[in-house]
């Protein structure tokens, strides 16, 4: 840790204080998409962006972006280096989810600038507004905008008030008509990166500041539901229940070892439960609950999947009881660009640090960004993984030192092959 | 099964028809203590006593008593055998929990008229008003101020509209003042004795029709929270979770592993289960459940409890989470009269039928009773163990036998020992 970086970390902070301080709700940070909040958090971002002497613009969804043009000739001086992430946020939220990752790309602006650095490409710095899909139940449209793959559905999507997406979008200053218009060709750009907090513990855990995300993980959710029989619970004897609640915990004991043994980060998580009738007295009849799996690659998920089908036909056989399990949303893994990889830890390594390779467990506008263009995603610790919550944190020196190895992986960019 | 036994299942089911037909709900049956439902179901068991030629009366709690005078002299002229049950009921009932063993009384004071049978004891047929517990937070009423042993704060205690027991009382046209006068001196009664459904699937799954009471089973009951630690579902790794839900789960089937390996009937629920903060995508933080335990003997069901307690403490200190296992109530088992149930088993016996041993993992009234008396009760058995629902179902013929087992069972304590 530099004196440099230290002053890095205290610049972005300072800019994430500023967009923290924007809020539809007075005392917390909560910025739903196309909210009152979410245009001022636009407009401030879209004046820094100024301020650099980016080229600013607000495409039809509502995404800023800020155009650097490339500072020298060379085969790719049409075309540009995407950096990004979003900065409408969950209700109630933490200050660093999203926005670090667009005040970095500014700060890597200014960084270029400062150093006198010129890159042979382009630089395009972009603050999504929908990757929380909180206020709609949309996915990463603005990332799905800019690559072309927004669904025409959505547009008709409504909020919990019944206004729609297309409505919300007009008032904001956007345009449902030209959703195409905000398409970026896969051809015009060479890639995209994300900064952003891990949202997860294993960094901390091994005591590395940053880490190169190997892929966004797949992910399965299913809805699990469990058919047993009531009954009282002094006059039923044992051998005669078919206790739907047993049968879930006896089912959650298999997955969690399946997940344990599982590779690529497997995780299964069974979130929520309901048990009925639900009473002290009465064995339970029925269960509902869910059950999310996801892993850094798609082997490992679906080999999982296949052994929690084969159990619960096992446990459903044995006990008499009908088990449900319905797959509700099944995204394949993400992989992130190799190359891309490659330099982010060259560049974490520069700077003494451990690059640690991880799968991003969480999903994030690259997953969008990568059907188009190559895309990469960086990770900083988080303190306790805590995340979409007021507790988030992440450390000065931390942001320092992300910004950093971000600002060295776009040099590292516009260096020659060795 | 002969023509005469069809002959007194009909008479049951008559009767119980007919007081199914009083309810404080048209369209259910629901008859809660001191309801107007109560009222004239009592009003219509002291007919039905009165045309039997008993000497009726109500207590000051609200239990109806029919006394028929011992029928010859002998040492225990002036005591007499208490047979009863309860006419209230839960919300949404069956017709056949309660109601079955007062029914069961008039029709062994009819058998015995008709057959010509002259007992050397009186009998008196008791209808208990508060066995459910349903109105009221009180347990056993009733049966408790015949014995002496009612509890003076139960008459503070009050319904869900803020009525107190002892105004509703008054309402009926009860005696809180008077509740003493309810006792009846264990010396003055040879015992008590309590037809009731099996509530439960044992005799049907044995293919027995009647069953002997050997207890009715102690029960510890358990407030359990785990506190473990929430996260994302996709960054948390499985070895940094302190998942609730999965210790839960854990905990679970090693609890029910101990049931199934329980003597005396032991059974354990966990019945209610709340988990949070119940999200798909949220490692569950905390949960919090209930545990039911009962046995037909104490030291099977505080064996259980120990070896719970231990693995609690193995599962918390494994998975790094806080497990409270808080009692909440805990009965002793109650053990029926062994010379009465050997009467009872000779008296289904003679009929040709199996004499199946069985606890009770069910309250009843007999648990009040036997604190003053020897008591003991008869089981016939009930569809599917369906109870406190509109589908409790006893056969007629099953309803015949087993008023016919019972006419037997009082017929023999009449008899000199053999």
């Amino acid at each position: 840790m530099t004196f440099e970086t230290q002053a890095l970390g205290e610049r972005a902070l300072s800019r994430l204080d500023a967009l923290a301080a924007i809020t539809d709700e007075p005392g917390r940070i909560t910025r739903l998409y196309l909210s009152p909040a979410h245009r001022r958090a636009a407009d401030l971002v879209a004046s820094w962006m100024r301020d650099l002497g980016l080229d600013v613009s607000e495409d039809a969804v509502g995404t800023v972006r800020g155009l650097m043009p490339a500072g020298r000739s060379g085969p790719d001086a049409n075309r540009k280096l995407l950096i990004g992430s979003h900065i409408d946020s969950v209700i109630d939220a933490g200050k660093y989810d999203g926005c670090l990752g667009v005040v970095a790309g500014l700060l890597v602006v200014e960084e270029l600038k400062a150093r006198g650095v010129a890159l042979p490409f382009g630089l395009e710095i972009l603050a999504f507004g929908d990757e929380e899909g909180v206020r709609f139940p949309t996915a990463l449209s603005s990332s799905s905008a800019l690559t072309g793959t927004y669904r025409a559905d959505w547009l008709e999507a409504t909020d919990s008030d019944g206004i729609k997406v297309k409505d919300a979008l007009k008032a904001f200053g956007g345009d449902p008509v030209r959703v195409r218009d905000c398409t970026i060709s896969p051809d015009s750009a060479i890639g995209y990166v994300e900064l952003h907090i891990e949202q997860g513990p294993v960094l901390e855990h091994q005591g590395d500041a940053l880490g190169v995300v190997t892929s966004i993980a797949g992910q399965s959710r299913f809805r699990l539901t469990i058919e047993g029989e009531a009954g009282h619970a002094g006059t039923n004897p044992m051998p005669l229940r078919r206790d739907a609640f047993a049968a879930l915990a006896e089912l959650s004991v298999f997955i969690e070892r399946i997940a344990r043994e599982g590779t690529a980060g497997l995780v299964a998580t069974i979130g929520k439960v309901a048990v009925h009738p639900g009473a002290p007295n009465v064995v339970p009849g029925n269960v509902e609950a869910t059950l999310d799996i996801r892993a850094g690659a798609d082997a490992p998920r679906l080999a999982a999947i296949d052994r929690i089908r084969h159990e619960v036909e096992q446990i459903a056989r044995r006990r008499g009881v009908k088990i449900r399990l319905e797959r509700q949303t099944d995204v394949p893994t993400c992989p992130m660009n190799e190359t891309f990889q490659s330099k982010l830890a060259s560049a974490i390594g520069s700077m003494g640090e451990n690059a640690k390779s991880l799968p991003s467990g969480a999903g994030h506008d690259a997953m969008a960004m990568a059907r188009s263009f190559p895309a990469a995603m960086l990770f900083v610790r988080s303190k306790s993984g805590i995340s979409h919550n007021p507790a988030e944190f992440t450390s000065v020196s931390d942001l320092g030192l992300a910004v950093e190895a971000l600002v060295r992986f776009v040099v590292s960019l516009g260096e020659p092959a060795a």
